[in-house]
């Protein structure tokens, strides 16, 4: 006698230090409050966003298992086991959604290839977040993920993604190390053309978020925000 | 003396007839709710969210004025009046974020252009929660809206789409209208490479969620799940 298999729950987190009431819906937060299970991408946050949906068990209760950064399909099978013992289980990221722009999808796909039950709780994406608050197209849009570093590379791929986003009307979206966002706006003014928008997404859902889209032309003739240190997400769209 | 202007809050709908704790944080809901002003997709089915929010005044005392589908920039404007006198404005779909497979975005961007504040709320959005659960590649990804209804420029542009999913290891979205998705599952069955993963996400944070991922090669040997008039997302990654 087996039991029926758990489900793979992925459980969105905050993007700052924010009660979970500003990002979960009160169903999605006592979904993940009845898991005992979890793989998470970083025990220490996980404990921390934990705390933060005020889990009704105490946490040394609870199973935290990190996910490898480059796990065999054994591994991850392992860390899928409590679904085969009928119990559900809980996926997190240290911010925002598993799987998007963050590990998770492996475990994902791992669980697809079982058959097993996977169900997406509704919470904060900052990309998602950036793209309806920027005014861009959200008809036809793409995720880059973060662009090379190399000053020539990165220029080249910045030309490379605006040509595209002429050519198709779509919105490209492209996230930095906080440290080099400075580096990354000064390279987008130099390298787009004046009339391609520019929207400069930082600190969503929390106290400091700033949202602003001008034009390149526009934002040559501006003071640039304080943007070292803030969490961002760029977004362009060429006329 | 002039009130400083408004916020443009931009608030996320339901999926399908769910309360409003099942898809929005209270903190979300409470924005929306001291709102009085609202630009709408669809005044019937603004109307029937507002009631599902659970919106504590009277909805013959809200204002409800809607989107136009081709609205100039002075029609545009004159939406955003509240803002000016000093009101917050909230902006809504008929079904998950404005302005992201949806209209709204020409609103925001002439929010933008005038330098004023723009808020999103944290929801459901199927694209984002599809993504999640698919297993696919979270980390570069597309969303490509509605493909071709004639037969040949439709399977011309799945095949386009897989090939750029190959070349960059891209996961490409699409939607289909309910009724044509059996048309588009048969397409995506016969032009796609067997080995190519496709996800179909269908009645997302509802109570019949379905979300499949197989290669192409196994979805050919199963019989299909039921999915006319059922909501749905096709996800492809291509191998």
């Amino acid at each position: 006698m087996s039991a029926a298999p758990g489900t793979l729950i992925l459980v969105p987190v905050s993007l700052g230090e924010t009660p979970w009431n500003t990002y979960l819906p009160e169903e999605a937060r006592r979904a993940a409050a009845a898991v005992r299970h979890f793989v998470v991408e970083n025990p220490k946050a996980a404990r921390a966003q934990l705390r933060r949906m005020e889990h009704p068990l105490p946490l040394r209760e609870l199973e935290l298992r990190p996910l490898p950064a480059e796990g065999s399909d054994r591994e991850l099978d392992d860390l899928l086991a409590p679904l085969f013992a009928g119990h559900d289980l809980g996926l997190m990221s240290d911010a925002g959604c598993p799987g998007v722009a963050d590990p998770g999808a492996r475990l994902v796909a791992r669980a697809h290839a079982h058959g097993l039950r996977v169900h997406p709780l509704v919470g904060p994406s900052s990309i998602l977040l950036a793209l309806m608050a920027s005014g861009l197209n959200g008809q036809n849009f793409a995720f880059c993920g973060y662009l090379p570093v190399a000053p020539a590379d990165r220029n080249a791929r910045i030309r490379q993604i605006e040509d595209e986003s002429k050519r198709l009307s779509r919105t490209q979206i492209f996230i930095e190390t906080p440290y080099r966002n400075e580096r990354m706006l000064e390279a987008l003014l130099a390298q787009c053309q004046p009339q391609t928008r520019l929207c400069l997404a930082m600190e969503l859902n929390c106290a400091g978020e700033t949202i602003l889209t001008l034009t390149i032309a526009q934002w040559r003739k501006r003071r640039p925000p304080e943007l070292s240190r803030r969490p961002a997400l760029f977004l362009i769209l060429a006329d």
